[in-house]
């Protein structure tokens, strides 16, 4: 299995991105097909020590930054970027899968435009594995469709359904409506109508799912629109940024303090590790023909490295496949109402 | 200074919120009137030993569910239940403000169409202000508007920002809309037009604020339509529910890990106040032409003493009046520019 990495993408590109690519290589065994500048590549490697050995390496020499716009990934100007070579190599089959950290909004046009959507998928979209309490649940969309029809949002509870299950290994995952209470009418005709699209879809849906029990396992997969989600995903991520640095300034406030740091020290770094968001690497763009997986834009070697791990189980899930099916059943049953 | 609190309102009524009320005299020396069936009210009283004396009772005998449809506050049928009766009596003066834990969407039905709307006010809002990192921040709308206007958030920015400078004493509130990035251009086209229309507005606009930066006291006054904000809101309560479970199941564990927690026991209870969404008691309705405010539904005694304390600050910040004068204001501008 080959990985196609995109080395000049995130915040830590190019030197987190190689050494977390050779680290996911060295501990997955997948072959990894770093894409990027290479003389700068080959350059930060011997610099800091890092062997390239078995690591191919594709020139391109341009970077796609945050500030370009994300329509962009298409045009000739930008192809000899290392994220729109990227997209093409994986698009021309170079690779199995591809992982950048960078440009979030390009890397979703790049999925929808340039390796191009599952046959009958509407949107592609953003699709988080975050911890909950006591497992995992999804946010899908998180971040790509601000503006989505009920249809859509069906997709997303059956795409999300498919990759929990065989990725995560949830057995008939529980798919919820992210709405503002749990009562059939609540919400706006967005919600009202997609709650009763979802009571007739083949996935186990839970019925509406306030934000409060999101965290606290209230479903597998969490279906809303990307604005939404992504509120959700960064309200998740803020709090728990501002309660562990709380939590940490108790716990170095003085010398009695720091007695009790010491006495659960290996508890709070289990607990500390179960909620680190780069554990989890980032998200699969879901609808995607092909696996494309963006990492956050801060992310360092180990965030890569799992984001390489979690797309080699994308990859032996085969869940495209599962997903064009179950597509094609959905457009069947549409036509055969119609 | 009176106060009018709905006896039967929330899961803990009537006995909870009678606790509370009774507290609240006691502690802040304000004047209360409970509305609800009168013998009710006198025998639970009598049967937890709380006196009532000097707490006047306003007798309505019905009561208004969850599961009663919110536009029913206005209805003949519903005018005896003690929540459209508080507002009755709110709206004659009986009392200088309402507090309830019954039904949200009733309670800003009952605000927005019996107490009425300040003049020039397009929505009543509800307005949580909850604890962030370093602070306190609001997030308004939080639940009563899922669908809005540019025009409606402007007026949500001015309102929240009168509220937090004057009953919480922040100078010159930072105001932040809500969005899916930080950059100008972000999100859908409600967004983008609200960003230029807050940058024409007279508040401390300090641009767009991701959900992750919430907690993180990026704001004074997140601005956003009552889905985000209830999202917001929901998830950050959800978030920190499963933290400071997973944290206590760490405090248990063990003999080695109770001892940790003896050693930080002041600390983790002040924490613990800190974060408790029960000591911001629920949420002031902004927009209403008198001091409402809506306590949590899972209300207890703690809960509703808060609340009217908010209420007694928020009666003698005198806001409305300032909301007042700055709708005239804006008004008078856009009718300068038409």
């Amino acid at each position: 299995m080959k990985i196609i990495v995109d080395a000049f993408g995130g915040d830590n590109a190019p030197l987190e991105i190689i050494k977390g690519a050779v680290d996911a290589k060295n501990e997955y065994g997948v072959d990894i097909l770093l894409v990027g500048a290479e003389e700068t590549i080959r350059k930060v490697a011997a610099d800091n020590q890092i062997s390239l050995d078995g690591i191919a390496i594709h020139h391109a020499p341009g970077v796609f930054t945050n500030n370009d716009s994300p329509s962009a990934i298409r045009t000739k100007a930008m192809a000899d970027t290392s994220l729109a070579t990227g997209f093409r190599l994986l698009k021309e089959g170079e690779g199995d899968a591809f992982v950048s950290a960078g440009n979030s909004g390009a890397i979703g046009a790049g999925s929808m435009f340039i390796v191009k959507r599952i046959k009958g998928v509407k949107r592609v979209a953003f699709a988080p594995v975050i911890p909950t309490v006591s497992g995992k649940a999804m946010v899908i969309d998180s971040g790509i469709n601000t503006d989505v029809r009920p249809a859509v949002l069906q997709q997303f509870a059956i795409m999300g359904s498919v990759y929990m299950n065989k990725v995560i290994g949830i057995k008939d995952p529980r798919v919820g409506l992210a709405n503002v209470g749990t009562e059939e009418h609540k919400g706006d005709e967005l919600r009202q109508e997609t709650y009763k699209l979802l009571q007739n879809t083949p996935v186990n849906f839970v019925g509406n799912i306030e934000g409060r029990d999101v965290p606290l396992d209230g479903a597998d997969v969490v279906v809303c629109d990307g604005f939404t989600g992504n509120m959700i995903i960064k309200t998740y991520e803020g709090v728990a940024l501002a309660l562990l640095g709380k939590i940490k300034g108790i716990f170095t406030k003085n010398l009695k303090n720091k007695i009790a740091a010491a006495l659960v020290l290996g508890d709070m770094k289990a607990f500390k590790k179960e909620m680190d968001l780069d554990e989890f690497g980032g998200t699969a763009v879901l609808g995607c023909s092909k696996p494309v997986f963006k990492a956050h834009g801060n992310a360092n070697a180990k965030t890569i490295k799992n984001a390489i791990r979690v797309c080699k189980d994308y990859v032996s899930a085969d869940i495209i496949a599962t997903v064009t099916d179950a597509m094609s059943k959905i457009s069947e049953a549409e036509g055969g109402e119609a």
